[in-house]
């Protein structure tokens, strides 16, 4: 390889923690173009298995319950304690209206400006299988450039939130201090995925009612958990405003990365996660060498359209489709 | 094919409407046993393209919400006016917690004695795009047998009943008359997939408060849906208990159904329902050929080693099986 050949200045300026390089890298694993994904692969590969030492935390929670300002000041103590800090924000909720929920990310403006972070909205459009691929292997990139602690916001509970448990360490699912709609969801969360649970913009008059409802929810976390894992998810609450409990909670993800250490779960957790990134990268492989096949480029508007009519089930379809494969790959 | 093909003799017995063998197909369509799958596959193939001129309802909302009841009530609404009525209850909500939330079916008694009905739970433990893919292919199933109204039973809001949304004709979106915890995420879902809200258990001293609800949300459905489509989300309060809204819900579906088929909308979704069909039947066939290979089969315990242990990046070790799987192919 030749200092002209553009894979290998990438991979060198990611190395270096070239911030620009970096986001370049992460465009071409979010890239649907086929060309893209193969350079991506290709940087992915010269980087080569990487540490996995990166901590990689999982923040979630309804729109609005100030995740991105949480991050802000929780991403800034970080860097204080000499932390490189990389955020990597993601909406894997919304399939139906196209659009992205996340908003702009002014709200961490102050982190945004400090030399030790890098900062990436990824609104997608996409399902949820190629998200959580892109989001996995964004991860990779950033701990290649040297980011040790690494959050993952994502909106919303459920499908998303658990999407995101699989790629992460810790867990926190933010939620407004007075908001008393979501509590069912909350306890639902508690029993899944949801390492520590922070009650935000718990700060003048909404502190007492917040102290009210840790309570609740440190019961609930308590039975949610009960016989599953010896951790009890705790309850922190925050105000970004006032900048409290942020040493409370970064306390609380110390203690949960010493448990996860202690208890063996996170040699577990990392073999899982490398289980699930090789299997995601056969998937992605195994398509894109369906897709560039040229027969199978031939035939295959012929075979939509006869599907599409109603001529032809889709299971003979893709048969169909799937034996010019096979086929052309044996013969040459 | 002689008589003694057990696929030939299922086959038959779903055109015939044969339940026990319908059920049968299922579980063949279920199993992630590589055979079993092939089978399914078969089968699926012999049936054909089929009519596709059933009518899909999905049937969603929270745990609670009264949803298996009302399908009981409305199901046997239906059959009374001469459908054939086929219920399948699938529950992709829960990865982490691997259990079913769906609770037993018994409050589906009364429409399961019936003759022209047919009942599924499958709670299904597997990813979101699986259980995607095997209700797509049991809904073809029902079909086939002569079943021309198929209810899609699925728990939650968000991702899960968006994958439903993508299988189906009209979306039911059941809600507690009397739960105020849940009003955002009710209009959220208005935004998103939802063709009918259903104010469910709208009795006794909840009638009032219903009221008040359903015109809450009828604004709610008018925004939300400003500038998408023409159709306009109705609002309707039933009983289950009291057997009260019955007919204005099924007045409200068949409303639906007059749009969809005015519209030229109706003709779009199957296209779109095929489209998807296909692609989910490529995606399963290249990773059943991928994993009957001998090569790779000798190969991946050894690769996977290294991957787990870090040795080997993911990227690397997906390649390497890949070369395996297209040489092997390419070899004969």
């Amino acid at each position: 390889m030749t200092d002209a050949d553009p894979l290998a200045v990438l991979v060198r300026g990611i190395r270096a923690g070239d911030r620009r390089l970096l986001a370049r890298a992460i465009t071409l694993v979010e890239s649907s173009q086929a060309g893209d994904a193969a350079e991506a692969r290709e940087v992915l590969k010269r980087l080569g298995p990487g540490s996995d030492n990166g901590i990689r935390i999982g923040v979630t929670g309804a729109p609005g319950a100030g995740k991105s300002t949480l991050i802000d000041v929780l991403g800034r103590h970080a860097t204080e304690r000499g932390k490189r800090v990389a955020v990597l924000a993601v909406d894997p909720s919304s399939v139906a209206s196209g659009g992205s929920v996340l908003g702009d990310k002014t709200r961490m403006v102050r982190l945004a400006t400090l030399p030790d972070t890098f900062i990436r909205p990824s609104p997608t459009r996409g399902v949820l299988g190629g998200t959580t691929r892109h989001t996995r292997e964004a991860i990779t990139l950033c701990e290649a450039a040297g980011y040790d602690l690494i959050f993952v916001e994502t909106v919303g509970v459920g499908q998303s939130e658990q999407a995101v448990a699989s790629l992460v360490d810790s867990v926190l699912l933010v939620v407004l201090a007075d908001a008393g709609d979501e509590l069912s969801a909350i306890k639902r969360g508690l029993s899944e995925v949801t390492d520590i649970v922070v009650l935000n913009k718990a700060d003048g008059e909404r502190r007492a009612r917040a102290e009210l409802r840790a309570a609740e929810l440190r019961t609930a976390a308590r039975v949610g958990r009960a016989g599953r894992d010896t951790w009890q998810p705790p309850v922190v609450l925050t105000s970004a405003l006032e900048e409290s409990g942020i040493e409370e909670l970064w306390a609380a993800l110390a203690a949960h990365r010493e448990h996860l250490e202690g208890s063996g779960r996170l040699r577990a957790l990392r073999q899982d996660q490398r289980r699930a990134a090789l299997s995601a990268a056969l998937d992605a492989g195994l398509k894109d060498a369906f897709s560039r096949d040229q027969a199978v480029a031939a035939a295959y508007a012929a075979v939509e359209q006869h599907v599409l009519s109603g001529a032809l089930s889709p299971n003979a379809g893709a048969e169909r489709l799937l034996e010019l494969f096979l086929d052309r790959a044996r013969s040459g």
